[in-house]
């Protein structure tokens, strides 16, 4: 991993204006920046974090992205899902190695990409779409980072008619209406299993936290992150000047065992949840 | 692991307070909270998601943690890492299976567990500590979890005296001064490996940053991570009152290849790093 | 007022762990502190600013209480109001000498003293209140400071028999269902008339801005303030650990003229409020 | 004020994508947006609160300008001061009529409006500025509102000479380098008297308080807030997509009194402020 090979993935920064390239690397090809051009001869077959120059003499830093770059850089074409969301989810999923993850939808991919890399070698994500266009796309993101074979499995389906999976281990779901679908998230997931889901406006909040109760999911959790970027100039320090100030309020629970016998019998608390 | 077994941690939370315990399950062990006992064998061979009661007819859910539980409720005695900064300096190190990823000091043992969470089975994680007390802790707390035989190195060594690795993939940096220490960071690091380093306050920000300057590195960046809980009930959704304002300034940035040579000779702009 | 007088309101505050106490200094009284006794004649005719020690030697900041001191330490038994809110809420609704401001509730009467010291000498307060109770708290809140007469009118009524003004400047709500009083609220104001109303939960947010826009309000704007304090030590400066993270959301509006006639006839925009 | 009278200053808004023009209105005059031009005529004599027309039919809201409107609008060539900083720093500092207060950088004016519109018609606000073209710019700025005269002193300049006010009840300071003018500060504010200033960048905090307490000013203070607008469309209430994320760091201090006698001799503590 300390040459640049062909075929590699690299992000190519320009160190004036911190602009990024996410380019797919072949033997023939130039990446064409707004100031010159770079031939992928440039970086092919040298170390990572070498600084290269176009004819015009403008200085770009090649660098291996990081997972964060691979889900911010990723083509989409619908909401994004930010790494400061998904770094969270992650662990909240404990999304890892040999663990069955179910998704829906697809969307562009971002967040399958990351359930991808979190659970390789030895997990398996299914992650489901209704839209046949964005599941193309999705598919084809992917295999650009040459990730999910073995990995993802993706379905064309709407979840309305139900998952094929039963006992897993987690279920991230990024629907726009997730209260429609718990039933269906019940019977997929298995005791005690972990649940998120996303939403953007305090509409669908209240109706997502209020089918949780009612279908009796435990740990109801509703949390944001706010990510704030700071100007990394050591005589200037100081926050950046505006921010993204929302992508999505968090929502997280857990599947309850149905029929949760109380230990003791006639109790008026017995009702609680 | 829809049942609970022998040997499992679990997570056992008051339903009415939210009150939560971390336990190792173990045949004829009880958990004393304060509303009543619980017997181990209550929990032990019955499925995850379960509510149990104690003899006081308090109930409890029986969960199993996770990884952000794990990291939130390991024994410690130094500050805290928190899950949401965690996660997202996961992905900002691409820490995943197969990688080469060290770390100093170990402290607790919080991000050890998480790195050898996320590159477990096939990666590696070399943790450096100067505080045998620290370092007997973090062993213990990693022991309590079993995961991380065959995956974490634990070295006790004052990392002025350099990192034995080299071609390291990400290095993460958890100590009071780490502008002190950026030569050997660099020594370890590949070319174009990933680093990162919190820092609680503005009299660090300002000498760390000046110190990757100095020290060339690429793509600083400073970024912080708010996470605002919000009152999950139905009839009344609101943001918690009270939350956890600051845990650390995060640094970012990259090891660029020493002497990286321009492409065209007499710029005025060659030396810009 | 660089003399205290008799009478005088003080901020008494240990310089050691920044403990306050909000004190009326009389001849012969003494205030009782964790840290030993403060007789009242120490404080008395000395400049403001001064330091005092208790019998046990520990010192104590004496200072005149700004407008936010006063806010903060009023006597209360409500939902708070902070000067963070309160000072944005003024320059919003153009709260100043000369206008006629009319608030319900007025609960404690936190937000009715701001009213009165951002109006006084030349303006007109008028405060409703329902509940006996609280209307004579915030009495008794206000006559401890003795800026309130000529200033504020206290009435009590329940809002939804309606307002007495009419014409008045500015409006500010702050009752459970502001969504209830929006037509006693606009025979209130006078056209183009400012309106503030806080409500702490989701669930109140989205009436009040469906009422709004029913009710033809225009530039309906909903907005939230975060403080954040930091630890003001030189050799480490740095955000607090933690942070009040939510008082209220602020939803503001303008009366609009009914029957606004349009310019040109027969425009399918014409309805457009 | 119900009326729009000729002078006046209007807030014109356009309905559809709330693009706001601040005019002065004149007989003959017109307003010439994006959508067409509005003669000054429809506006004056007219009800404040109503909506006019362009020749292409497109609706306008006539308001009159708020406080908070008035401060975002102004005319200036400096860093910005916010609303939601201006409204918390005027109660920091008991800004009322009747107080003195003391300003320096003048810079646009914007908070030279804001302390000349918080303390009349009784109070008294110098403002002091070093560069010409900058006072003469805020003069003009406090003439186009007319609302300055006989509140508002300008002077013009350097405060490293000092202020000529003695026993200022506040003094706000907005210059590059607060710790440089502290003893000038001291020696302007009265016993007790509040002290405020505003710094963008880390570098400059850590030397703002280091100064403050090397010249034994009390209860010194760091803060900043953050203003996050909603989309306040009864619908999809959210967050709005992106906000400003920072602004300054807010700095306050009181002055304290020189050579505060300890009430008992011989203490180790004596020297603690």
């Amino acid at each position: 991993m300390t040459i640049v090979g062909e075929g590699d993935l690299a992000l190519v920064i320009n160190l004036r204006d911190e602009k990024r390239y996410l380019v797919k690397l072949q033997a023939g090809g130039a990446l064409h920046t707004h100031r010159g051009i770079i031939p992928h001869e440039e970086c092919i077959g040298q170390p990572w974090g070498r600084i290269v120059r176009t004819q015009l003499n403008a200085p770009f830093m090649v660098l291996e992205p990081s997972t964060a770059d691979l889900i911010k850089h990723i083509k989409r074409n619908t909401q994004i899902l930010f790494p400061k969301d998904i770094g969270y989810i992650l662990l909240k999923l404990s999304v890892r190695p040999g663990r069955l993850i179910v998704e829906a939808g697809t969307g562009s991919g971002g967040m399958t990409l990351a359930l991808a890399l979190a659970t390789a070698p030895l997990g398996r994500v299914v992650s489901y779409e209704v839209r046949p266009e964005m599941q193309a796309l999705a598919i084809k993101n992917m295999q650009k980072h040459g990730i999910a074979e073995g990995i993802v499995e993706f379905k064309l389906r709407d979840i309305a008619e139900g998952f094929d999976e039963i006992q897993a281990d987690a279920l991230f779901l990024d629907v726009p209406q997730p209260w429609d679908y718990l039933p269906q998230v019940a019977a997929c997931l298995r005791s005690g299993g972990l649940f998120a889901t996303i939403i953007p406006t305090m509409n669908q909040a209240i109706p997502t936290i209020a089918g949780l109760e009612a279908a009796s999911f435990g740990l109801i959790e509703m949390e944001e992150l706010l990510l704030r970027h700071y100007k990394a100039v050591s005589t200037r320090v100081r926050p950046a000047d505006r921010m993204v100030a929302h992508t999505a309020y968090l929502v997280f629970a857990r599947k309850m065992e149905k029929n949760s016998p109380p230990t003791e019998q006639t109790s008026p608390t017995a009702n609680y949840i």
